[in-house]
């Protein structure tokens, strides 16, 4: 194919700054490079034990079954798979999402459900229906690193709300409230994470629910549930969902994330019915539809795979590492160390000695080739320099034991390095 | 898997109003069903002839190859596929996206590229990073109904820009551009499809091209080049994109959706360097990072088959309809109807005769069989009731020559009605 030369050349593609900076929406200069990126780019170096990304082992996938299911899928529903599809998402699969939601004891019909590009998109829609620039949200402190991401894009102003080893604090989430009030402002909607909670790795427990729920409506406040991990609980417990108790007042969002893979980018919302009407039309404006061929692979799956017993495999594989890492730390981290205990999911919560801060002691960190996140990016303050998180859920359970052992050694340099300044003070 | 009894049940589940409407973003209003989503469901029975939508042949495609090219990828590269990717795009496809702008004329580096989920939600993305609530943009008159979508559900204020038979019409830019200004406002970008107009049908040719860049450029306005349709030209010439010589006053979009599937969901945007970097940020706040599953199938079928041989495929599909659309309708439509001849793409623009309105026969039209989409939408205005949009891409050769047989019947019912009329108010 030729290609026609330009009769009228204007300007050489340069790489330099261009003009356009002065012109970009009000919101946009709050779109930072985070830090946690640039620190993903070292993290993935083979030598590196990462307990930093949640990525999950996609490896405990029988890849030959994946491979299947697509190519039949492909050979029996290919002119469907390849072509636009419905903006609310594959009836089929939103069928199939229904029986997924089941254990959480979560009763909806296939109109409540948005299938969306990734359960990430669908928070952000929500925010788009619900928030405008300015608007108080509250959350976890500390709360998920791609939420506060969302809610930074987005201008919104986020209210932390303390944690206790049973998540969200009823008692602290109700006297934010008045303290937000008390300000001229209302809270638009608290987003949570009842279940196995990232970064803070604690889970609400069934009376804990009913408390936040009726702290939450007596305010009149829109709970946003982020559930990716529900099913992934070491005893093999599903929580129940916020959203079975009070679909009126809870947005669920789902993810295919860790249960199947999350290279497809596949998640959903339920939501209450006018609100859910908004997500559609949001999302169609946003994507037009969600992608056919990643909603028809996974359906496949659903049908020909048994999905809990997956779920179960998943489930065994990150058990066995959160007991490597509980171990390890309780063996060598040095005292004045402490952690949350896990009993599902991807991370553990870890606050440091006294005067050691985490984002000080990452490159030395890198230096000694394990990686984790610093605190301070599941804040959207200043907070989280005394904290990091860790994940177990993506190396080999010998490598989760050999970045434990790495780290601890980089705590106790910390610690003497520390107290060798306090001799030189009292010098 | 036993399910949780709820011990704290709050509310049962309604199918009726929620009281979060009033809670609501200030634009969540402005999010409306359109005419067009109503339409589709109708539109979709196999009985009717459906001019409506914009789907692509993907019959086309040999679905055994596909089958094949996806269940190798997934054996060879599975892990990479099912995981988590880069926010920006996969650096393998990226680089085989460079090779598919070369025929536009387009020379860029692999960092320019930003892959998303869809080229809607690189629109949607660019507004985002540029625009604020109640800016104005520019975009031909009439104008594609996706991207009035997307400026819709983000309050932008939408000036169209006359077009003639090549597309939009300079001296019209520069004089609207003039207009906009004399009332204090500045506008924000020009949103142009120079190639194939979706929906009108028409193509800037080189000249018309420079004159618009120079346009744009002298007020300091961005250009985004919707190109979706572009190697799809019927002559097998690639008009040279307005990016090609002006990189740092256009940013580009391109799609897969019509050169391979549109069900894969993926397009790209490549933009001036500071624009890339905030939209690289705007794309990992809403959705993390495009699917590598999708990516990966895409870069296999990239590099195993060859790709311009399937472009020239699909070309000759949709020029032998174009020509049973062009010749159909010169023998079949009643006096007074006019209508664009495209070079390329999938769509001819219709003006009806007078006192004929696409809005109120289109009922009639679906009683007789056959679909369009009324001109109405495609304007953000009240425009567009004397025209309507067809579409020859999906319909198999005898099906469009049919359809437009049943609607030159409705449409001498239309004028035959009109003129009953006409002589009554005579009396």
């Amino acid at each position: 194919m030729d290609i026609q030369p330009s009769l009228y050349p204007l300007t050489e593609f340069t790489s330099g700054q261009d003009p356009w900076q002065a012109a970009f929406a009000a919101h946009a200069h709050d779109l930072q490079p985070s830090e946690i990126r640039a620190l993903f780019a070292v993290a993935s170096r083979p030598e590196v034990v990462s307990l930093a990304g949640g990525m999950p082992y996609v490896a405990a996938l029988n890849m030959d079954h994946v491979a299947e299911a697509v190519a039949m899928m492909l050979r029996d529903r290919g002119l469907v798979a390849l072509q636009y599809g419905a903006g609310q998402g594959h009836p089929e699969l939103r069928e199939q999402i229904l029986d997924v939601m089941t254990p959480h004891g979560i009763r909806a019909g296939l109109d409540d459900v948005v299938v969306t590009a990734g359960s990430q998109l669908a928070l952000d829609l929500v925010i788009r229906v619900m928030c405008d620039r300015g608007d108080v949200i509250l959350t976890e402190s500390p709360s998920y690193v791609g939420a506060l991401g969302v809610f930074k894009a987005a201008g919104l102003d986020v209210v932390h709300v303390p944690m206790d080893e049973q998540g969200l604090r009823p008692d602290a989430l109700a006297e934010t409230i008045a303290q937000v009030r008390a300000q001229g402002r209302t809270p638009k909607l608290l987003y949570t994470i009842p279940s196995y909670h990232n970064p803070g790795g604690v889970t609400q427990g069934p009376q804990r629910r009913h408390e936040v729920l009726a702290a939450a409506r007596s305010a009149g406040v829109l709970i946003v549930e982020d559930d990716p991990y529900g099913l992934l609980g070491f005893d093999g417990i599903v929580p129940r969902a916020l959203h079975a108790d009070d679909p009126e007042g809870v947005v669920y969002l789902g993810s295919f994330s860790k249960t199947i893979a999350a290279g497809v980018r596949l998640g959903w919302a339920v939501a209450p019915p006018s609100l859910r009407e908004k997500l559609v039309m949001a999302a169609e404006a946003a994507t037009l539809c969600p992608s056919n061929f990643t909603q028809l692979t996974i359906s496949t799956l659903l049908s020909t795979r048994p999905f809990f017993d997956q779920v179960a495999k998943f489930r065994d594989v990150y058990r066995e590492r959160r007991d490597v890492l509980l171990e390890e730390m309780a063996h060598s981290f040095p005292e004045g160390t402490s952690w949350t205990t896990p009993i599902g999911g991807f991370y553990s919560w870890v606050t440091l000695p006294e005067g050691i801060d985490s984002t000080v002691m990452l490159a030395r960190a890198l230096d000694a080739l394990v990686a984790y996140v610093p605190g301070t990016g599941f804040y959207a303050d200043e907070q989280g320099r005394s904290e990091l998180r860790l994940s177990y859920c993506y190396p080999e359970p010998d490598r989760v034991r050999e970045g434990v052992r790495r780290l601890a050694g980089v705590l106790n340099n910390e610690i003497a390095f520390r107290d060798s300044g306090r001799l030189l003070e009292t010098r």
